[in-house]
């Protein structure tokens, strides 16, 4: 595809600054029959860019995908493969990606029409899976994830066009406030923080373990949680959050005994493909950002 | 003073040990004529080893102490003294020590009866100032206090010889529960947790920045947590969580745009005057564990 123009230019600019957000944040206005979101769901993430929904799955299907992500866990540690990321400073396996090609009964999930559903009604057009993994905070020496909006990495390292992408987190253990849960800026969404500092090549095998480039100054930061705040759903496993693609996130270390293990998806809208990446770096690899257009039935 | 039968050693075993409490945990049992402390408090110290009381200072004495803390903060960020500790991966001030001495206000904070007066009330004697401190953990990139209880390092490396002392934590910012509160293990007072590995000298050089010795094992902090969980009070400026010697405590990051301070006191009993340091390493110096015995009066 040929590159197009670049809506949301980031990491060129000796400063950082805050610009609007270009596109809608729903963009399927009416509720078709069926559609999962009530009118208030649709109205609360216009407003705050998530939606927290707890106990969302069964006990009896958090079994089911506690135990398939106990095999995958097992698995990875005895892989070398290039879809294991682990913690920065020790060989624990900290994320497994593209899981829904890997194992049926993520694929399964992932396909669920009571999540692909919600994405595409958001979305107004059917969606493809952008990305999917699971996350595995360790107790004790559970590291933070920084501060980002997705969107800026995946427009900037991966060529997404345009902010149509909503974000799931499935929890796998119960999320308490002490344990290093999902932190989301209400209403961050709403607005584009472009960050500082070039992007170096390869710098995907560094960043899915520390962040460095690609994340907001303090100052664009302190403004969107004086605008919003700060919220950190809790809720016992088989909860979910869902969250738009630029809304701001992170989570803090975790010194509990407590581990926090999670299943992630990103739904993309089949009209918002990816193209060249708008940084100039080449393509970053497909099991982090697939190029695969597959439309979920 | 001579050297005293060790209550509770800890550095020399090869593998970690959970040991009963040998010490009252509330010494003074009867409720004297103003003591602040009513019943239900004494009952719940007991029982839980720490108390929260929010807004315990007014809005004004907040302003008054704060001020006294930026105060003594930007005097800090000048200094090259041993009183002042550093972030371990900056040069961020993270605690200035013995602030009673160095200034009037927290002399006099720390000599108010409101305070002082509970730790004579629970210790059953007149009380002395063990330590004092302001701490400071900064937003943004604020790093976690890994689990301790105080008693095993003051026992080990200053010579304290009884669990018959109190911490008071007193907020000079709002602790919510994202910005990194200090978290407790409610009933971990009743255990004693010895530690492994002998004690580096002058260890408290590193040990004050990022703690390894005299930290607790994995198993050990779990069945602490299975026996009572994990609780993170929260509150405004103003709040105070005081909290038994060796109640297990620690706290996570902070990725939030919110700093936490406050100041922290040890009120030690008269009775429980330190000795040499039961690890065989020299004392520590003063301003960290005061060998002087001034009872408040």
């Amino acid at each position: 595809m040929d590159q197009m123009v670049d809506r949301y230019p980031s990491r060129i600019l000796p400063t950082p600054t805050i610009v609007d957000r270009l596109d809608p944040i729903v963009w399927g206005e009416s509720k078709q029959d069926g559609a999962p979101l009530a009118p208030a769901d649709i109205e609360s993430f216009k407003r705050n860019g998530y939606l927290a929904f707890a106990r969302f799955f069964t006990p009896e299907e958090v079994g089911r995908l506690t135990a398939a992500l106990a095999t995958a866990w097992h698995a990875a540690g005895r892989s070398d493969g290039d879809m294991i990321v682990r913690e920065p400073d020790s060989d624990i396996v900290r994320s497994v990606f593209a899981i829904h090609e890997s194992d049926a009964v993520f694929r399964d999930l992932l396909h669920d029409p009571r999540l692909a559903g919600i994405a595409a009604q958001l979305l107004g057009s059917p969606v493809y899976i952008h990305q999917s993994r699971i996350n595995y905070k360790t107790g004790f020496r559970g590291k933070e994830f920084y501060w980002h909006s997705d969107f800026e990495t995946w427009h900037t390292e991966d060529g997404m066009p345009r902010m149509r992408a909503i974000s799931i987190s499935i929890a796998l253990s119960d999320n308490h406030a002490v344990n290093g849960p999902l932190m989301l800026i209400p209403g961050s969404h709403k607005h584009y923080v472009t960050c500082v500092g070039a992007t170096p090549e390869d710098h995907f095998r560094e960043s899915l373990r520390r962040q460095a480039i690609g994340t907001p100054d303090d100052g664009s930061l302190r403004w969107l949680v004086e605008q919003g705040g700060i919220d950190a759903p809790t809720g016992p496993a088989g909860s979910i959050v869902l969250f738009d693609c630029n809304t701001m996130h992170g989570s803090n270390g975790n010194i509990t005994p407590y581990p926090r293990s999670n299943i992630f998806a990103v739904y993309n809208s089949v009209e918002n493909a990816l193209v060249q990446p708008f940084g100039g770096t080449p393509p970053r690899p497909d099991f982090i950002a697939s190029r695969k257009v597959t439309p979920i039935a």
